[in-house]
């Protein structure tokens, strides 16, 4: 039996017999190929890639564990939140690896370019296996060669993949946990009534001060009332539970209504106590998708630089594939949305006493 | 007469008299107001952003003055290219401001965001000036309320930037620059010739290789030879001065037909002494352009991220207007082109020896 | 009277008139100068540099006026929390403008040093605020040419000076918040003979494992009891208020006993609901020093490279002085010291019941 | 035989079998463990480091067989350059790094510190590679239990160590190329008394300008001339031959005299043509020494803050051994003392009119 007190060597426990063996540039194997001094980097940059990628799926198993429980304990959203700001660092490294890359040039790249075709980035499972745990719906990939993004991996990839989709993403899990938000209603108090309220007066007030400004002139007014009128409509749309099922059906929002409800009342109420650490949540997933959504940017940034419009070794075309995915592939749009409704601090009417204490907590 | 050795104190060389009393909260000015303790961040990091602006100006119009010579002296090149590298560095550092602007939140924002209207970033008079310097074309411009950008200027202001765009931008002195390339036609050698049945060779061998391959099925060898026909395809139009000169027209090239063949000669034969530094110019230059469009990339995020899809303070629809000038407003495209032209230098016959000496510099 | 809807240019927002007006490069100035190119970069980089500054006073102000009221608000933490790991961000582009300034060759810096002589980094009156509201401690400050730091300012600035450091520093204002943290004792539960008994135990174990353990040799279980000695020691004199009081008269600590317990508890408990945000806070604190030390650090880099040993234009001796106080300027010690006390959580015994309770939150 | 259209997968290409099954936390392979979530950040972000010192030691080798050539070629120069300017991008990436790891709190650390007994950094064979490939000699290396670096690797890699000791170091290969450097002397030109003479001048004419300014007082006089005695003092030690021998005797310098002249040509002309590569060459030296040494420094704090005065598994004395190691083992400080060295431009003497050609480079 192992203990605690055997001997370990550094490089036994990274087991780097196997991590520094295995680059193995093509460019070297040919009988007719050239070394190219720069496929080195090309695969230690991938593995890297590779051996971050492994280590996001591990705090993302971690969180999908905390909120797949019938009762999510408080205790566990502090770790949560910790994990998912944990990788975030990494996406920022993943973000800085490609400052590295960017050393090779187009030229350099050329020199060994061919001996990669057809192996592309696309069949990185250990990626497709980190949207999919974040929610990546797969009717909302980009598909290039009109084939299924999973057709590139063996079937028992392809199986896990698909459960992955199955078991729920954790665009879901977070759904249903913000059901559960406390305080949506609590003994008299109605969260939404009294939410609701606010953004008619606010709407009103700022109505009547545009129309009776002084300042400004009647082009001015104008505009400024045809942008309140925007947030009017957008207001009425959001707080109706009918327009909200409809988006929901076209696919345009994947948050429930309440659940909606709850991550309004947790933007809204964030400096009370028992709130802070949701909040911190919620924002360390919108960090998460930023950061994601830039690295496909910075990606596509470097793949028009290093080929301009050539085909990529996949078959894609490139460039054109990987920009839209930085703009299309955002997951936690939901949160997003929360922005547009938010009102400010001084148009909410203060909390009723009661509700207010709930949410501190106190001792001795 | 000042000298050199008057006294000087830290506080008045930097007039700091000035600087740091140049913040002027509005949410502390109201009579109704209620202080926004975020608005101080705010202004502080949009007084940076100018003062870098100011210092990239500096930078910029330094090259200018150095590229409008009749004759760039090949000792100015070097100063060039640590400045436009400065550029980069600076960019940096605004691309980094946002994560500092971005711990301000939605909630925070909507403390004063009223108080702003209608100013807005698009009336940085300065960031137009860097746009106009580099070369970012009038009619290139995503437009927002269908009025002209710079309608939001004073007068004088207008008219020094249509100067600005008259008298050349970057874009156009490197073109200019690129044409008297050396060695494009050098005794005997013609390098475009030299380069056209390098392409052509490579082409067929290709063809020949994909043909006979043991290792590939039918639909491999398909799809491989498909996209050997786009880039002949692709080589046959860039090689052809008609084309060339046909999109230069439709506004899809700027550089002329003798610049891009500079530009590729450059790229192609970089590793010659005397071609390094204008290779690294013409990378530093893409270096720039990638580091303004990912600061637009990420402006689009935080603006999502702070108004969801409420409208700017200047009137524009935010997010979506500037996600679309991260990707449509990359100013030095004729480079990327660059990429798509290159062939391996393996496939370069090698240059003849009274050329290559040329290339080189000798002492003693 | 101004109104909310009085309209505003993002000009006279930012008061753009002074701050770029605020360049005056002494080497333009000299009838006898001759212009520096990168005179400009020096100037902008340094004010840049105190915009932030005035930025993160503002921040710490903010702080102090929390931790010093009497009963600090439970949901202020969070807000105070959340300003500080600003700070850090602030920071992180504090230093990252380091490498923006270091494209500044040192014989472009020569082009124009004379100058400035004998202004001085020193003499940023901004800085020494910022250190006086962290609580970097005038005895610990290493002087240069043996006058005191504040005697380059004009005596109103001294006067301030001296005022924010007898008022208390946030490393006081945070050992005053420490102490009352509560569970040190709860109903019957004393957490530090609860954590002393642990201790206790797990050195006894750890004796034994070692002098049974059939994996070590002799030499490497000496070594190991002697390391366990140590740190037996270690604990012994942390756990005794005597040994404390003697460490704080001999200024090596600054926290009271009472407040490194409390520190000490927050660290080991910090999974339970209400004292996650305090171990938030506290660990921010540490980010904030480690990124001030870093920016000392790479500044003393930036000298030496810039001026190798040569003496700067305040007089001092440039980079040994820097480097000096990257090493021995660190503010929050106290809390690294949290670090040596900590024991595995596989070592602490369960908390009772009714404390586990008493620190989460629940609501119906 | 493998051929270029081999079909080859990302898979496969990558190795991924091995990479991605090379990670064996100890805490969940006992029988008496606890998992501990951290544990496997800790083991990937170490094989990351790995991996990334593979690409250094390749860059570093490549760099090496440039500049053991007798004659290193021109166009060699610039693809040295590129490389080392490629090994500072990867070091900013490991200091990145740090961030990182630094997720992991310290209580985080202790569930599985004790298993890492007693691996250590200080076994990472690549890393020690790194530093003696750079140049890190070993009799300036800083001990911790007395015992040789070495010591803790296996014999072949002892030998391999020593070996490339042996056979010279970055910094030597630097010093004998920077010893041919042309036009040290160049027909009737010899830099070195030309220099001489502008150093002499300039220190004559300072010393009239204060002593005749009316802007300084009699102390400001007096400082002021003590500053120029230093630097008299410091030039005439550095001009003179026999003190450059006393100091390289006493390992303050490695390079020769020679070479330092050379070094400081290239600086002080940097911007003829020819001159600017070796030039880059040079900074991109520093560049790698400065983000090394704050990768240490940056190190030593992580350690601090993970262990606070803790021991180390590998039985250093951590923070102060590493923060010692951040402040002394610079390797290019030769490179700094060029700064010392230097000289306003506005004081040197144009090159005569031959030299100048001869240092450009002309075409047609």
């Amino acid at each position: 039996m192992p203990s605690k007190y055997t001997t370990i060597h550094y490089h036994s426990y990274l087991d780097l017999d196997k991590v520094l063996d295995a680059q193995h540039p093509r460019s070297l194997e040919k009988a007719t190929g050239k070394p190219a001094h720069d496929e080195l980097l090309f695969i230690i940059t991938h593995q890297a890639y590779e051996l971050w990628f492994k280590q996001i799926i591990h705090e993302l198993e971690s969180v999908h564990a905390i909120f797949k429980q019938d009762n999510v304990k408080e205790k566990d959203i502090g770790n949560a939140t910790h994990r998912i700001q944990r990788v975030t660092e990494i996406l920022k490294l993943l973000i800085q690896q490609i400052h590295v890359l960017e050393t090779m040039t187009p030229l350099d790249f050329l020199d060994f370019r061919d001996y990669l075709f057809p192996a592309s980035g696309f069949q990185s499972y250990q990626f497709r296996v980190v949207e999919t745990l974040l929610g990546l719906k797969n009717d909302k990939r980009i598909t290039y060669n009109s084939s299924h993004y999973a057709s590139v991996f063996p079937e028992t990839q392809q199986t896990h993949l698909l459960e992955l989709e199955q078991q729920g993403s954790l665009v879901e899990r977070i759904s249903s946990w913000l059901e559960r938000t406390p305080f949506i209603q609590y003994s008299d108090f109605e969260f939404f009534t009294h939410y609701n309220k606010a953004v008619k007066m606010m709407l009103e007030k700022e109505q009547t001060a545009i129309q009776e400004s002084p300042y400004l002139n009647e082009k001015e007014k104008e505009m400024r009332l045809m942008m309140l009128g925007n947030s009017s409509t957008y207001f009425a749309s959001v707080l109706s539970p009918d327009s909200h099922a409809q988006l929901k059906k076209e696919g345009k929002i994947r948050f429930s209504y309440q659940a909606t409800v709850g991550a309004l009342l947790i933007n809204l109420y964030r400096d009370e106590p028992i709130l802070r650490m949701p909040f911190m949540l919620l924002n360390s997933l919108m960090d998460v998708d930023e950061h994601l959504t830039t690295w496909r940017y910075r990606h596509a940034q470097m793949v028009l630089r290093m080929l301009g419009r050539k085909i990529g070794t996949g078959g894609s075309s490139g460039y054109d594939y990987l920009a839209e995915t930085a703009i299309k592939h955002p997951i936690f749009t939901d949160l997003y949305t929360i922005s547009t409704m938010l009102i400010p601090r001084s148009q909410l009417p203060p909390l009723p006493k009661d509700v207010e204490d709930a949410l501190g907590f106190f001792y001795k």
